[in-house]
């Protein structure tokens, strides 16, 4: 049974950055200046406050003083039980279903600064409109995921093309701390990002997960 | 009236890195590098997930296949109503109180990867044990505040050292996030950090609001 995302997912919000295999590959030079020296060995994870929490339908504000802001599709894995300590192989008992999740962010030219301040805005986290459950999702590894703005197709990738696939990431981030009932993963979002603008119409669509829409509106002075 | 912090403090915990004066200049010359090439303008904040929520005489896990273990003694601003782009001259009306909070880290040498799995362990949040209401407090900008670690003094600061003083973290945050009721501002832990082992008995003391303690543990195989 399909329940609104916002039921379930009450948990911390856990983004996953370079993700997707064409965005690491696009930042592989970066990580070999300093002071990365090589390229990331475990999942980069960042965090979407509370405040960042926002619905299907709702409007996504476009900050005063900021000069870009971009859309971030992505699949969220809604976790369904306490995991500590998983294993891949036991990863994918512990997810309760799958969510559309629009990641929004303010482009960084670096991924070196606590990414708060770009990352964590108000209503800057819009997932939903459903949480499908688990059993629904054939394979989670296999979605194709597109961002539509104002009804024009301007990113289009799939799961497939996770860096880590979900048990991984279940088993790398349990490894380290516990993920509780409604806390949703993040899994990534692929390159390309495009930037939007007030009055602009974003919809994410991932098969079988539905359409994720939200208007983009200017802040009031 | 004093309260107990985990019934005041329920919101999202905000960590404030490099927020004491002297551990600011101690890490300069390193922003003299790539990638930063000069010290951060605003402050450099991190968050304290949900699950390193924790309390007074809890014990606090030192995690397996992990070298050293820091305690971050700071003080802790609970928020009391919603603020949004609030002025520095306004920001203490919007100051519950005051809460000993105790921010475990593993010891990072750079600012640069996102510190989730540095500081976002279970139970690495220690705060309370009470919330003092600000009324109590007549500067919150001149607390001793001391480390204890088997009653031997390891770190002692004052609060009068902040880089950035309360109004201004209020200010600066506020303008680009909103903070709600229960969220915790950790205003920043002095230079000086030490390591704690399983066995030991830590705790901060900061005039005015008590005594937070803990005991180390080693995690269970």
């Amino acid at each position: 049974m399909r329940r609104p995302a916002s039921e379930v997912a009450t948990g911390s919000l856990f983004g996953i950055a370079l993700n997707y295999k064409g965005l690491l590959e696009s930042r592989l030079a970066e990580f070999d200046q300093p002071p990365y020296q090589k390229p990331p060995v475990k999942p980069v994870l960042f965090i979407k406050t509370s405040n960042t929490r926002n619905g299907h339908d709702r409007p996504v504000v476009f900050p005063q003083g900021v000069e870009r802001l971009q859309p971030g599709p992505a699949l969220g894995v809604v976790i369904g039980k306490e995991a500590s300590r998983v294993s891949e192989d036991e990863a994918m008992a512990y997810v309760a279903g799958y969510v559309i999740v629009n990641e929004f962010s303010l482009p960084e030219d670096s991924y070196y600064r606590p990414a708060v301040k770009a990352k964590c805005r108000d209503g800057f986290c819009p997932f939903g409109p459903d949480l499908v459950p688990a059993s629904e999702i054939a394979d989670p590894h296999a979605l194709p995921l597109k961002l539509f703005v104002n009804g024009e197709l301007r990113q289009e990738n799939t799961t497939a093309n996770l860096v880590r696939d979900i048990p991984r990431l279940i088993a790398e981030i349990s490894e380290f701390m516990t993920l509780h009932s409604g806390d949703v993963l993040i899994t990534g979002t692929p390159e390309g990002r495009v930037d939007v603008h007030p009055g602009d119409e974003v919809v994410v669509e991932i098969e079988g997960l539905g359409r994720l829409h939200n208007t983009i509106v200017a802040e009031e002075a």
